[in-house]
């Protein structure tokens, strides 16, 4: 999507043809910085870091770095070696897992020579499908705001976000914010809740950053904020990406989301989970399973931001000596989302209504 | 109660017999400042600015506010005047208009010169009230922990608490960490689930401070996470102040409270409300009446911190340019909390409840 007017990508290939240009997403809001990857180390150091977050963009990165070490080692033991640092970078998200068994199978049947040119085309691939399966799932959640803004009388449709699943989280257009930017250009009158996504501040700093620049509609609030909106009657609808549905309708998301689809359900507001299909783990039966990646406390007590003089500096904003514990997503049960817009249209948030559009039981490329 | 060994107060009359000092709550954690109030004026900015805040606190303050205005002039339209300007000052605690209303009565039909003096010790009165309710509070709420404590098995009883309803909120002692300390000093095994409550936050910053300053086991969690703790089963119940509760059994209290009793009642967690008698609006029907709070968006967009050399500075951490909103409260309705813990015992969370222990439905000093 756009910022100030120049169209980006989240991670582009460099002129060179041999590395990777990427967003530093550390960096934002603050300073708009890129960054070049040209070796799988640096990829996984990417992701580890969260230069490169979101379930989709991890999974594009991680294709990349598996392309990056076929040009140093072709070998199949370099190729399982790679694919199993990559996949040891974020425990949560599993496009990550995806994308690497993906790069795997295109490249086990090839001759090792062929190997280096095979992945990076395949890694570029990867980008494109997620490019139209974002776009998709645009199209899809389209209709469904477009209803929505038909039931309202010259008031904006206001659509509640938690985290960022913009177009910073995937290559482009986003996952729950594709829908969005399409109603915005298309003229339909939106306005969005940006909950700020304590700890890290995704919302507060990605996606009021890439909605701003694009010149959509839109309030920060904090997270503990969206409950008391959805009382007042100031929540239409709430929108939000995933690191992982399971097989049940389970949906693993940053760590508050539960919060928001309590509430939701407690007002009667629609809550919606937009995802690739790349996204839905079929081998776990329920959320239950899917593991918890626990995140240094520092993130919990420690804050980046602009002093008053324009420079970047992280300050310790908790009692001194005090602890902290930070789980990095949490579960939300099937029970609570009315409902799933994957790339091939809307579905009911449980075992049925996947199968129901996923009939081969696994990820459609 | 405690702060490395001695004891403190909130607020406390000066040697000098016309002033006060508080501590300035703004500056913590960062730095341990005191501030002397010693006109009314002084003491209604100190309420504005959140040097003083938590809803019996705020009363307290008030009180004297209204002391250091009949010390300037005792005519019936100062003390009008002070009741209105201080009642002003934060429109969401009913303990302020109590507190008010208590001063106002006690002056009414006192001769003027007489009534610097009977408002001075009014105001001391409250304050001495203020912590023996608090008192009572602890106990009542002491007999619901060691009967939750008795079903853990030589493992804490993880205690879940929202904001700061702590000694800093009000004289000593505290209403929703009044049973926490009592319970602590008893030797009896626990852990507070301290959620930071954003924007301010006042439990990283406050609740963190106090638990640490006195020993008791604490960490700190983003608000997000409360949630997910609750699912696995790492929060046995959850206790919080309150602002304002209507006679219904509504709750008004810190923003993000509304979405931690939906948690609880999503887990079977026990989800309890400390509060002073003083706290109820027996004039409110419902917590649709009560005035929510509309703070700065500065709150949200901007945090202050210890700089690495120690220094304290303010970052703005939201993307440039995105408005933000911030309500301060929001209202927890009582079909979600399992009872009030009152400085008359326990009571349900509902008309009946509150009526059966304060039969003559009103404030009890």
């Amino acid at each position: 999507m756009k910022i100030q007017g120049t169209h980006y990508r989240t991670i582009w290939p460099h002129a060179d043809g041999t590395s990777v240009e990427i967003i530093d997403q550390t960096q934002l809001p603050h300073a708009f910085v890129t960054a070049r990857l040209s070796a799988a180390e640096h990829a996984a150091e990417a992701i580890r870091s969260m230069m490169v977050r979101g379930a989709p963009l991890i999974g594009a990165t991680a294709a990349y770095g598996i392309a990056f070490a076929m040009r140093e080692d072709a070998s199949d033991e370099a190729l399982d070696a790679a694919h199993d640092s990559l996949l040891a970078t974020r425990p949560t998200a599993v496009n990550l897992r995806w994308a690497l068994a993906r790069m795997r199978n295109a490249l086990r049947n090839r001759p090792r020579a062929e190997r280096a040119e095979v992945a990076w085309n395949e890694a570029a691939s990867i980008c494109e499908d997620d490019v139209e399966t974002c776009r998709k799932i645009g199209e899809h959640g389209l209709e469904i705001f477009r209803e929505a803004a038909a039931k309202k009388n010259d008031t904006p449709l206001n659509i509640l976000t938690h985290c960022n699943a913009g177009w910073l989280a995937c290559v482009d257009w986003g996952t729950a914010l594709a829908p969005v930017y399409m109603a915005h250009d298309l003229g339909i009158d939106l306005h969005i809740w940006v909950d700020e996504t304590r700890p890290r501040n995704q919302g507060a700093s990605l996606t009021a950053f890439e909605l701003g620049s694009h010149g959509v509609p839109h309030t920060i609030i904090a997270d503990n904020a969206g409950g008391h909106f959805m009382r007042q009657g100031a929540v239409d609808l709430c929108i939000v990406g995933t690191d992982r549905v399971t097989a049940n309708g389970d949906v693993a998301n940053k760590i508050g989301t539960y919060l928001k689809a309590l509430a939701a359900k407690d007002n009667d507001v629609a809550f919606y989970v937009a995802l690739p299909s790349s996204t839905i783990d079929w081998t776990l039966k329920s959320g239950d399973a899917i593991p918890i990646e626990e995140r240094s406390q520092d993130e919990v007590t420690k804050l980046t931001g602009r002093l008053p003089d324009g420079s970047v500096a992280s300050v310790e904003i908790s009692a001194p000596g005090s602890a902290a514990a930070n789980p990095g997503f949490d579960v939300t049960p099937a029970r609570l989302v009315t409902g799933f817009i994957t790339e091939r249209g809307f579905c009911a948030a449980n075992a049925q209504g996947l199968r129901g559009l996923f009939p081969d039981g696994q990820s459609i490329k």
